[in-house]
């Protein structure tokens, strides 16, 4: 019997601008995992509120962020939905192209833009604020709701693991409903299955103790340049990697995969157009690009500095470099494997004194296609907007979903519904719509029936 | 006829703590050619200062920093001498490694603390200071001066060239007083006869608009790494240069100039241990070592950025990649040859997109043993110091030698008096020893006359 959606709706008409206000409550703490800041201020916000639901909430300790725990609905329910999200955020550098204060909601034709709209406390709350409107008008919710909130997920969800397997008896669920997915340049939903995997390393190189003038520099080792020599190995011009032993572990897809992924709709003129670019890397075509951004691996420089960087020029000899590198692990690659090849590559060709830094890391993890949280989210889709989603085999990004899915073995769906294509997560300018936000309510109250309600 | 240096010394102490007031007044301005901050404050400064000598004092503008030039000493004298110093200076980055704040004069151990206390405000000043002390207790100069002070000289002296071709008749003198000179870690006098030539580019590679979610790896082309693989092609791992067509332009020095370079003597421990490193690049012995210092041309990696940089990671593939290079040219090594050949050999590998931006360039340049110039620094290192110095052919560093120097055919010398072996110049906590800021004084004193009455 599906919920009684004209009280549903009335009452998020209602709650509109208290809604939108804790939206901006919470956007306004700077939760920013990799520099340790306001992280325990979220976590407390996130309970509270999760608290005003009703849910049994408990606040986890961990050596870093702490996990936030929830349990929810009648715990006779014949079905146990997981859900998970997460209260950390990215750092908002380069703060000098934000438009808008990057931890202020500001709100501009039809946009909410502030850091974490759509990474992801846009989704947290408003499935927070769908249950709410559950409960305050169809009583009793259909299933019971173990919701996981942890503050890592930007950093390599480094303590998730640990916690989980510590918790495992208490997190049984009968599917995960996680973070990601909304609507492309054409408006098609795209959900998706999985992620692949993410070994996040920084790599540094120290030269003498302090800057040198750089007439010394025909004496002088440059750790910027045996930085650059030591990256230059591990992947040649054309983008290929050449880090030694490494790509031999990827496993082959099958027919099948390659089938789902190729079945992907990828609007990729607008991409490039949004991008600013006119083509991609190595000359790919759209068929082969989408083979490569669903199906290859990659070495990424995410950052490096050395050095002067300011205007004009200034000879010196840098004392030290850095580099952050992520990599992108699909089935058959694991981050330990990466670091332990990187380590032996980097240390054959005479780069021992580079040392690395595992920063975090997730591992490649998908589910099978059919499970009842997948056709709960694609129920879902249809009857809110009418639309069958595209369903991908995993995504290109990473989150820990192997830490919970496949350890706990719980099919999971990605099942977000705030994603537009100019989210611009992770960089400046990060929004989503507010139409979106209030379509997510939606789309989770029409999950959690049809979760409940589907054939096994 | 020796001057009265008893007198001499007698105004320096009686002016001692003037003259060290007013050089905190210099240091005080932050006069960063790269940033363009406070240039026109510090030439109007260094103008004034020198007015108060009596000099005729024009500011001469020019596209970049003004050219403050001075005449001052009998029209009539025998012997005319320029003096060249700078009045502009490095940027005080990393900010946060200084003791002290870089635009404080700070006096601590003996040692005056602060950001162009070395290079070059303290030379210029003492001069100045030891010229007023002459005309107070000696009377008239000399010799004619004609007292070159310029503002670019950290950024490659941009303008300088172009306005001295302008005033060549202005500018004939029978000798330059250049900068730089000073005692190493066993207390030899050091001065030189020139230096390398240097030549300065940004290189920069543009990725997308705006920095975007690593999970696009795949698929878009990252401008970090393609500037890490341009640059890995420019010198090999043994840093031997790879720069097509480029080493072969060398000038091979002759038995004799090698023989000079083999007579430097140099602190090689010394310097190992200031600088916290166990040996030399390539494994170089000591003899190879010096024979490299001087001998060989460099290409450096001054600063490289892209990305992010903070605490922890950042899953991003950065919009943007920069660095700076600087290039010390040796004998028959051009700015422009090098240039040209970057470009070349960047087209040539598929690097036409990374742009080449110079920034400031100088030309080798070194005056023959046995000028005037060189004989009075000798003899006044003699009688100051008891002390003949090691006279280096030319310095490893640069400076605009060959816009004066070789354009105008005057000798010229590197003798200034107060660099120590920790001078940390261009680097945070620069400094130099307050009784060498009075030896200067002194040792300006003697040239002055030596090079009025020394044969010719």
């Amino acid at each position: 019997m599906p919920y009684d959606s004209t009280s549903f709706e009335q009452y998020m008409s209602q709650q509109h601008d208290r809604f939108v206000a804790e939206f901006a409550q919470f956007i306004a703490v700077p939760s920013v995992a990799a520099q340790n800041r306001s992280i325990t201020t979220m976590a407390d916000l996130v309970a509270n509120r999760l608290r005003q639901l009703g849910a049994a909430v408990t606040v986890y300790q961990t050596p870093g962020s702490p996990v936030v725990y929830a349990e929810l609905g009648p715990r006779n329910a014949a079905r146990t939905l997981m859900i998970y999200n997460h209260y950390d955020v990215q750092p908002e550098d380069p703060a000098e192209l934000w438009t808008s204060e990057p931890f202020t909601l500001t709100i501009k034709d039809g946009r909410m833009v502030g850091r974490g709209t759509s990474a992801d406390k846009g989704e947290l709350l408003s499935r927070i604020q769908a249950v709410e409107a559950w409960l305050k008008t169809q009583g009793e919710l259909p299933v019971r709701i173990k919701w996981v909130v942890e503050g890592e997920e930007e950093v390599g969800s480094v303590h998730l693991g640990e916690w989980v397997l510590a918790h495992a008896d208490m997190l049984r669920a009968d599917g995960i409903l996680w973070e990601g997915g909304g609507y492309d340049e054409e408006g098609r939903m795209t959900f998706g299955l999985g992620g692949k995997g993410l070994a996040e390393f920084e790599l540094h190189c120290q030269g003498p103790n302090h800057d040198l003038h750089s007439s010394v520099a025909p004496l002088v080792v440059n750790p910027a340049w045996r930085l650059v020599w030591a990256l230059s190995t591990l992947k040649d011009q054309d983008d290929n990697i050449t880090l030694d032993g490494y790509v031999e572990h990827v496993r082959p897809l099958t027919d099948e995969e390659w089938a789902r992924i190729d079945a992907v709709p990828m609007p990729f003129e607008a991409m490039r157009h949004r991008w600013g670019i006119t083509g991609w890397l190595q000359g790919l075509d759209d068929h082969a690009a989408r083979r490569r951004y669903l199906g290859a691996p990659t070495i990424t420089i995410c950052g490096i500095h050395s050095g002067y960087g300011g205007l004009g020029s200034k000879t010196v000899l840098p004392a030290e470099a850095s580099c952050k590198l992520d990599f992108r692990l699909v089935d058959g690659l694991t981050s330990d494997l990466a670091e332990r090849l990187l380590r032996e590559h980097l240390d054959k060709r005479g780069f021992a004194d580079i040392t690395i830094t595992a920063l975090g890391h997730e591992e490649f993890a998908a589910s099978a296609p059919g499970s009842l949280a997948e056709r709960a989210a694609v129920a879902a889709s249809e009857r809110v907007w009418g639309k069958t989603p595209v369903i991908l085999p995993w995504y290109a990004g990473s989150g820990p979903v192997h830490q919970l899915s496949t350890v706990l073995d719980i099919p999971v769906v990605f099942a977000g519904a705030t994603w537009h294509p100019d989210i611009r997560a992770h960089s400046p300018n990060e929004n989503i719509f507010v139409k979106d936000y209030f379509e997510s309510m939606r789309f989770t109250a029409a999950f959690l029936e049809l979760f409940a309600t589907l054939d096994a």
